[in-house]
């Protein structure tokens, strides 16, 4: 089976405590597609400009990406944004941010593309998010992210948007603020009832949260000896996540299956970030990948003994 | 075996979005005691003004803690302090603190307290700590909380303190503030530097996280529908952690049995933040314990099966 992948392909320009980079291959779709390589084949789906060269496809094309859906626009420019973390990495600011060619994006998605059998939809404007889950009307598991944003400007848009869609991917801050609800729990809920199975809150160092159905989960992040560069982090645990989900056809996409899922988008979210940019998952291995899921398991576990309490 | 707790037993005056109460019983050591009560016989050390009686002595032995050591100052007035939480609850703010008798406390413990097989340090000025960690030189294990406010004014005598123990206990903001690392992992290395084998970082809503020996653990908190009041919650966390150890002397305190007490302490705060004050612990009983933990474990177990992923 297939992902289809639509969002944003970008130059990123990072500055951290720990290292910067002028200009580098970023964008969410992108970040997503390397870490869902990793499961099955991704088609990906967003706007370049003329300064997309062979090097940044390359990347792509290494993981066994298909870049078909990539449209590249003639004496366009890529979107572009700069940002800088503080020594509190949680604490980003946002310096630039170019549309370029994402601002005039009407997504076409090629037969290929259509007939993928998951979709995610990274975060771009939630009507734009709909034409696309309406051109994948087959796709057997819809996730969508969004941000901040899109709550502000599009509210009502995003909750259409939603409710035509599986599982919302949404930061603990943007749940809160698009229900109202100060409780992961209610704000779940909330969500739920406007039509997803599967709320999942990222906690960015903490961890993810999910909802689905009637049952909870949490896994914590994998603590890490140094995080260079949070950028791209939600986007590479959604492309483990639902790269996962994409790569068992065969089994029940339920709770039990997604939260295995959720430990490969947290494997692949912790490998992003010990690296700036792309750097770490493209050249990331499948022994890396399972063992780090495999000591995900070792730190999250404890048994669970009978204990003489007093009443 | 017992525990002995030496920290502040107060009136609390706390207003939050949920709820408000303009004089209850609270304290670090009150929280813990409760919470340990559970567990072991708890010795609970801390000095109260004559406006301290018998309704609040009562709700300590209600739960079989020995409050012998209780020193009650004629004259004085118990630890005073007001809080008000915002809509986020992490948003605290103190807005009255009046130490009364705490000002002037001398920590001198009976036979009984000195004789505890484990003990607990709560959030007081270090040197304090140190005097009553050497008037109990035979405890088994012993643990401490502190805060910001003696890592800004205290800092090498709270190091000092820190040296002689085996367990440190703070939050996430006060691990990165103590040690000047970003990452809990090097802070972690860093204070066990220092002489503690366990480090654990209390991370609020989202769990806590432990370095004990060379080895990792995190336990997600129990997912609530409401939060009432945070205030405690730390606190109850160390007394079902604290408690739980003390409850197993026969067993050795590896990191096995330190990922089972983190579950208990876990599961008592959750409990602790789901009523203003001390009003839902008093009242728990060991059946609901028992079956948080168990969830607790539910809601954090995933298998790790066989996966085909792509080189």
């Amino acid at each position: 089976m297939s992902v289809t992948v639509v969002g944003s392909i970008a130059f990123d320009a990072v500055t951290t405590p720990f290292g910067s980079r002028e200009r580098m291959l970023g964008g969410s779709a992108v970040h997503f597609s390397l870490a869902a390589s990793f499961f099955d084949t991704v088609h990906v789906v967003g706007p370049v400009g003329d300064d997309f060269g062979e090097a940044e496809y390359e990347v792509l094309r290494a993981r066994g990406v298909d870049t078909d859906d990539i449209e590249r626009v003639p004496g366009g420019q890529t979107f572009f944004w700069r940002g800088e973390y503080g020594w509190d990495l949680n604490d980003r600011t946002t310096l630039e941010t170019r549309l370029g060619v994402f601002a005039d994006f009407e997504p076409k998605l090629s037969p290929a593309s259509r007939a993928a059998d998951v979709l995610f939809l990274a975060n771009i404007q939630p009507d734009l998010q709909r034409e696309v889950r309406e051109q994948c009307a087959g796709a057997r598991f819809v996730a969508l992210d969004s941000m901040n944003l899109w709550i502000e400007t599009a509210r009502e848009s995003l909750i259409e948007t939603i409710a035509g869609v599986d599982c919302v991917l949404l930061n603990d801050a943007e749940l809160r603020q698009l229900t109202g609800e100060p409780s992961f729990v209610r704000a779940a809920r909330q969500v739920r009832e406007w039509g997803p199975r599967v709320v999942i809150a990222k906690q960015g160092e903490y961890g993810a949260a999910m909802f689905s159905d009637e049952r909870f989960f949490a896994l914590p992040a994998f603590p890490l000896e140094s995080v260079v560069d949070p950028t791209g982090a939600g986007d590479c645990f959604a492309g483990g996540l639902i790269g996962f989900l994409a790569a068992h056809p065969e089994e029940e996409l339920d709770h039990e299956l997604l939260t295995r899922a959720m430990a490969y988008g947290t494997a692949l979210a912790s490998f992003n970030v010990e690296e700036l940019g792309v750097e770490r998952v493209a050249r990331l291995t499948v022994e890396e990948i399972v063992e780090r899921v495999a000591e995900l398991q070792r730190i999250t576990h404890f048994v669970c003994k009978p204990v003489a309490l007093r009443a």
